[in-house]
């Protein structure tokens, strides 16, 4: 367990007891690459803790269209995956993972009688959720103000960073689920930064040919 | 002090000192219809508690473009006003006061103090955090997956039911600031709406006639 406790931000700030009793109710969990983690709905799995690997949390409309809300990885805890413990919480998102990831899985009742009886870890969760909404509000404003050009630019510009490279392997359907619209749509407008010559298309490949025009382009 | 704390949900769970610290560092605001409580940016403005009247929250485009967030209500509290208490918070709001506002003003830095030392004060914190983040949340899957049609039946069934009438004095100007969207666009909607018999408009006034379509409407 030395090894949750480097993880766990507020691990110095528990009491011997919280610490066993939060060490004893642990589970070590692995999750291939595309598997679904946390399913929406009624589930409430418990707090995922990211040791190594990539997650995507992001919601599914009725007919099946996704959006990413955010991505969570090495150290990242997600609460939305354990929603029963915060009374208020109403509203389900579903969690993959993006790349083989290795977690904890802490049960959502010890959490919450842990961060019903301690202030630091109640002030800590408060922490990830307030940073959690920031990156939704920050996807909100992208999706009423900025056209899609602009957010299909800022995904690839992430991604590249994300993936340390500027051979991205992904479909077009991919992206499409990323930002809530449609393949075509995708297809459509990598065709004209294409035509640009901001990116080159291959089976599955989207190049990066011109990293700068395409900042200037999510920029603009 | 005797009404605040019948206003503050977890007064009871406060110590004596916290007590003092609070009552004593409150102020009792009142802020006209149509006036700017919060105005994002950096201000730390302090949280809000609403003892009577009606608060808006929204956000601003860069090009003057708003959409609502949420309303607050008798005992509902504003924690984004007071973003600077918690260091994750990195987006800005502004309030607006929709009707006469009555309302306590706490200022950000003895909130923070007692948050950081109580854990139902922290808890609490989190449970209207929660709260908003799930209208947010709401109101993204709104944006992202419902046509305007049923946006605009499930605004105006929302004022009806605030405003206790089905005679509304709303321009189309502010049910689009509402929406996100832009007064032409209200303008045709509100206007094949009539052409269905479910409103009858007139200068500044939306008549809703057939609540029961508009429902069924906002429903399909």
């Amino acid at each position: 367990m030395m090894d949750f406790s480097d993880y766990f931000p507020v691990w110095d700030q528990l009491t011997p007891a919280q610490q066993m009793r939060l060490s004893g109710s642990l589970s070590e969990r692995t999750a291939k690459k595309g598997s679904i983690i946390h399913n929406g709905g009624m589930e409430c799995t418990g707090l995922l803790l990211v040791r190594s690997g990539q997650l995507r949390a992001y919601i599914l409309s009725e007919a099946g269209r996704e959006i990413t809300l955010y991505r969570l990885f090495d150290r990242d805890i997600c609460l939305f995956s354990a929603s029963c413990m915060i009374h208020s919480l109403q509203f389900d998102i579903t969690i993959e993972a993006e790349k083989d990831t290795e977690f904890w899985l802490i049960p959502p009742e010890v959490y919450k009688n842990i961060m019903e009886e301690s202030a630091p870890v109640a002030n800590y969760t408060n922490e990830i959720m307030a940073s959690r909404f920031s990156e939704v509000m920050w996807l909100m404003e992208q999706i009423l103000w900025k056209s899609l050009d602009k957010r299909v630019a800022a995904f690839l510009l992430e991604e590249t960073s994300i993936e340390g490279t500027k051979q991205l392997k992904i479909t077009h359907e991919t992206i499409a689920n990323h930002l809530g619209t449609h393949r075509e749509v995708i297809t459509r407008m990598l065709r004209y930064l294409q035509s640009e010559g901001m990116v080159k298309l291959s089976r599955g490949t989207v190049e990066i040919l011109d990293e700068k025009k395409l900042e200037e382009l999510q920029e603009l």
